[in-house]
């Protein structure tokens, strides 16, 4: 491991764009490599034995680039595996989002007595309990209100904006349960759902404080790699090269990922998710980006 | 192989059960496998060869049943991948939706000179453009309209039913289209559709004949097993019997596939998908229901 090994980010799709983008502005000077899994998407419907072995397999794939960090920037694959895989592979530091989003979420409640912070989320991730336990760990008389929001990544994988009324629907009916309560804030318990971010602090009105856990997961990057030695210096002409793999090929991902990051990406690379298991990346012609 | 051999009926997810419903009723007597590879769905968003890949996995699995007959009881597989796996598969008879889903279509523009007959299905299957040579093979002068209607099998896997606000907006979404073009067909292209006939029935009004595959796809297994002496005998007490298996063991498959059907089936099989490419199906502790 060394200064210029590259940072792997993986999610089920497009969501780990936001913590990318986050990366980003963080350490502007890294090597990203992402991997979206887009034949196996979503992951939040599934359960905890089969999300575990698509991210082993995605790992084990990517461990011949030996990435200094890996981010599993996927609230599910977090709450499902992130013990799992790093008891598979101990020689990697591997970090995920769901402390950094409980980490956000008490900071946004900040001096409220006994503040009330609802999360939306997929099914597996409410059902893994993980929010509640890592935000009771940090604030014990915090009420903790899970929402299951099941359709909201099929929504954003489709490419639906703001502005469409089935996306305003959908939100509206995830939160109204949640805003009828009274919630203080309301935690993005999914790294998609920054994506329809403008539209979900409409919906929940000012009074909530919206919080996601991209920022606070790219400063914990950057942190642990500083005080690991790996962080590169920042030389301002050079910026870091982003690279991505998929293991479905549509032309669908080039261009939300374009729109969404603003800027556009290089051409993904496809794995067929059925040779992961056998296969192991390779790096070549990196092209620098964003 | 012999009339006593199971027929195997595989979907991404529920839609098949539609195809399994028509099966019922029209070969009782049958033993029927089905196959939910719900670990990978929605197959509507995903490339040929990517489908092509779980399909062929998922029947060389199923192999070892000795299958009389194998039904890809999904259009976006049927759509991508009926002519691979008809080459890789040639000791049997496989039978996709799409003829059926044509037919049905033709028949129900009957004498109409020169009909026009919308479309909704996944935009894999749209993309494939196989209902548009379908169709024109049968009537030439029909005119073909393709509506991709990418969020309807993620809205019925959710178990969300017609009385849906979300439900509803997305349906009017996909059908208003074709309706304001004066459709006088319209062809549920996706096995999950029938899921939501009442609702996309009373939404296109009583002018416009609706229709699905699955009847047609079961009449058709029923002319192949007749004619290869195939076709197991109806005696009165002996019900054929349902198994399943799935490649995620939510319980949402059980309760939606009961609640679809009318009746309670057996729990299903799981099979870890990382699994499939060096496992092989046994049948054993089969229960008889429906």
């Amino acid at each position: 491991l060394n200064k210029q090994s590259p940072i792997v980010v993986l999610d089920s799709g497009l969501g780990g764009l936001t913590v990318v983008r986050s990366l980003r502005q963080a350490l502007p000077a890294e090597d990203l490599v992402y991997f979206g899994d887009t034949a196996r998407l979503p992951y939040g419907s599934k359960t905890a034995s089969v999300v575990t072995t698509f991210v082993s397999q995605i790992i084990r794939y990517l461990q011949p680039l030996e990435p200094k960090h890996v981010v599993i920037a996927c609230n599910t694959a977090t709450a499902l595996s992130l013990p799992d895989v790093r008891a598979e592979f101990p020689s990697l530091t591997i970090t995920g989002v769901i402390e950094a989003g409980a980490q956000a979420a008490v900071e946004a409640v900040g001096a409220i007595e006994e503040p009330m912070i609802g999360v939306i989320a997929t099914e597996a991730t409410v059902r893994s309990q993980a929010y509640e336990k890592a935000i009771h760990k940090r604030r014990m008389k915090a009420r903790v209100l899970l929402q299951p929001a099941p359709l909201l990544v099929p929504i954003i994988e489709d490419g639906r904006m703001d502005a469409d009324p089935l996306v305003q629907l959908a939100v509206r009916q995830y939160l109204t349960p949640l805003t009828t309560r009274g919630i203080d804030a309301l935690v993005l318990g999914c790294t998609h759902y920054p994506i329809l971010r403008g539209l979900i602090e409409e919906t929940v009105g000012p009074k909530v404080a919206v919080v996601d856990s991209a920022d606070h997961c790219a400063h914990e990057v950057l942190r642990k790699l500083e005080s690991a030695g790996l962080r590169r210096e920042v030389s301002e002409p050079t910026r870091g090269t982003l690279r991505c793999w998929v293991t479905d090929d549509g032309p669908r991902f080039t261009r939300l990922a374009s729109r969404f990051l603003g800027y556009e990406i290089p051409r993904p690379t496809w794995i067929n998710p059925d040779e992961l298991p056998n296969a192991r990346a390779e790096l070549v012609d990196v092209r620098s980006v964003g």
